[in-house]
């Protein structure tokens, strides 16, 4: 199982235009094959500032989820509403 | 719903006994209620460097979490094994 942090600043006036975008992208993506968690938060302290946590069975989740031609068109159409670079984090879960 | 993100940063050489440790005490805060995930992930090129993923129903599951026995009991138990202080960050998940 893989795990992801995505960090994402989002200028603060486009913050809730950017929430809207962000859960009909993720209607979609919950319904990938092996898509275990896709899940948006806010940070309280800093404004325009989100985290997804997102968990996927395996690297092949990963790949099919990076794939799909609505997340490659939200990357596109998110770049206009964005502060600045995402940071994203990669991970292997610990599953014991 | 909250979302947690934790960063524990943990001396390399006692890696293999804090997973250990940690999978107990994830066995035990998966039960709470309102408790939605409590995932222990590791970083790829970062020995040492773990975060959990964690969400709750509400404020009163994050604070029932914080306040069991088990866990100020894990909290008290880790201070040997980490490298650093840990980061933890709270968000608002985004639920539409």
């Amino acid at each position: 199982m893989i795990g992801i942090v995505a960090t994402l600043s989002i200028k603060p006036e486009h913050a809730d235009e950017f929430v809207a975008m962000f859960l009909e992208l993720t209607a979609k993506v919950r319904e990938e094959a092996g898509c275990l968690l896709y899940q948006l938060c806010r940070k309280r302290e800093a404004e325009g500032v989100f985290v997804v946590m997102e968990l996927y069975a395996d690297q092949a989740a990963v790949d099919l989820h990076m794939g799909t031609e609505y997340f490659k068109a939200f990357s596109k159409q998110v770049g206009s509403l964005v502060a600045g670079r995402p940071v994203i984090e990669q991970f292997d879960a610990v599953t014991g």
